[in-house]
């Protein structure tokens, strides 16, 4: 699928996805007043959580979890944010854009690696989404957050229809390196228009019995 | 194992049983006040949950991933109740029956499916129930909640029984198609039981630094 | 790796790491007011999931969740604790000190199994911690607590160092039995100065946006 792409420049991307996620781990630990091993734990697993999602669900041993630049590259943004983190805390917009960017990377490389392993289409275009979701997911469990994901509709949406964009070429016989970049971008475009004009999709709010909504983290709260 | 069935009919209650495991993710979902898409994803990995790790740890790849009928029962399952909830949260008691159909189905097809692959009997009933409780279990993590199924001992147990009443028999030989029969029909009996008389085992209650019961979900208080 | 031990002895180290582990488990219940089964299903999660993690991450099939052994180890744990739980609260001390051994068994054991699989330094370093500290985590996952080994840094730092130990020697050459027993006497030792000296790393306290403390555990708290 990608094999017009440079291998090299594969990695580059997946590298950088990974650090910016990271980063955002390494942000959640800081939040959470974890110590600096646990930045660096907290960045690795949603760094990796991912494409390990990813792996697992295709039925293949994880393989970024053999390659020690991924650890290191995680691990190492972990590191970064917790020592700079007064730093990093007011990077928001730059961070959100490289988090955009981790996100059109991940889930078109999970889509196609999908496809690579034999998978049809709603399984492929699912599985990339969750390349890229994955790590968010794992995240906000461990710090013990509702997934921001299931709550607010506009990161899983972009990653969806990235996926899609790879998917439907590829099935449709079109191998050519144009649609994952176009899928990418989709994916970048849509994930930083929903971040601008904070877009969300309908909830059910006036449910009896909802949940108390102090347990929502304060800057979702604020976006509702 | 369960070569005398009709894979259609096998299946057939495969589907439903994903389907309402789906709804149980959705209403969740809804309760929680996520929005139509987190609805979706809540009730796919309520629905495929089980089946998931039931075959990562047996160590085959995830086959109901794989079937995009799996995806559309449990993601159709999560847009019906999220459009239709006020609707759905009245059919609590039909609902808590499909429930039970869907435990008693996912424990006798995870222990075949166990068997099938050579593990032995302790293995293989805790198989049996993890594929019928693992659906929940993932649910009440997601939405920050402690699984149900570890404070409500009769919801587990059914799955354990029905499992234990297929891999015994086929143990000693006996691959009749009347034991998972006997198997469902003996977990779904004892859930619905355990449903109607709201029946607990005894938990410690009285131990100095008990957690905060504010914990517990308001209708789980109210049995106990 | 650790042809120079009796496989028996390693058997027998594996077993009591995870009857020392699901006590942990069974504990947690106890705390969090769960029955019988739900103290007996917690025991056996966190005495098998570091192997079960560690297994899923080398791409193998889980191998102690097909070994009775293991499951009753952790199962009796379970049973043990949430009937005997006044008496074995008192412990502590004890109790410390087996769950100590278990992780310095674990992560050398881990370690090992990651080298004969062919993972590199970071990978079977890393490997090995989480067959340490994983069991812990998923705990205090299903408990609704952030993972103490995240707050408190003494408890995987430990690890690590064990499994360096193990991933070091091997890689160069020394396939000595001594060096996992030096690495797993390290583990011990670190982890029982951090519990005596009530260790932790600094963390990052006073970044505005932090989390509520009442969501720490209240003994936490304490030694902070």
């Amino acid at each position: 699928m990608l094999r017009g792409f440079s291998p090299d420049l594969i990695l580059a991307l997946n590298l950088l996805g990974t650090f910016v996620f990271g980063i955002s781990g390494g942000l959640a630990a800081v939040r959470h007043q974890l110590d600096v091993f646990g930045a660096i734990v907290l960045a690795i697993v949603v760094g990796l959580a991912g494409g390990i999602i990813r792996d697992l669900l295709i039925g293949i041993p994880p393989v970024t979890f053999r390659d020690w630049g991924y650890l290191a590259a995680a691990g190492g943004a972990g590191l970064v944010t917790s020592l700079g983190h007064p730093l990093i805390g007011r990077l928001q917009r730059p961070i959100d854009t490289l988090d955009a960017v981790g996100l059109s990377v991940f889930c078109v490389t999970g889509a196609a690696a999908a496809l690579a392993n034999g998978l049809g289409v709603a399984s492929a275009i699912i599985l990339g989404a969750i390349t890229g979701i994955g790590g968010g997911m794992v995240r906000d469990l461990l710090v013990q957050e509702i997934p921001v994901v299931l709550r607010r509709g506009l990161y899983a949406i972009p990653a969806l229809l990235g996926a899609t964009v790879v998917v439907l070429a590829y099935k449709s016989g079109n191998h050519s390196v144009v649609f994952p970049i176009v899928g990418a971008l989709l994916c970048f475009s849509v994930r930083m228009a929903g971040l601008r004009y904070e877009l969300n999709l309908p909830a059910a709010k006036d449910l009896p019995g909802s949940v108390d909504p102090r347990r929502l983290r304060k800057d979702d709260r604020r976006s509702k």
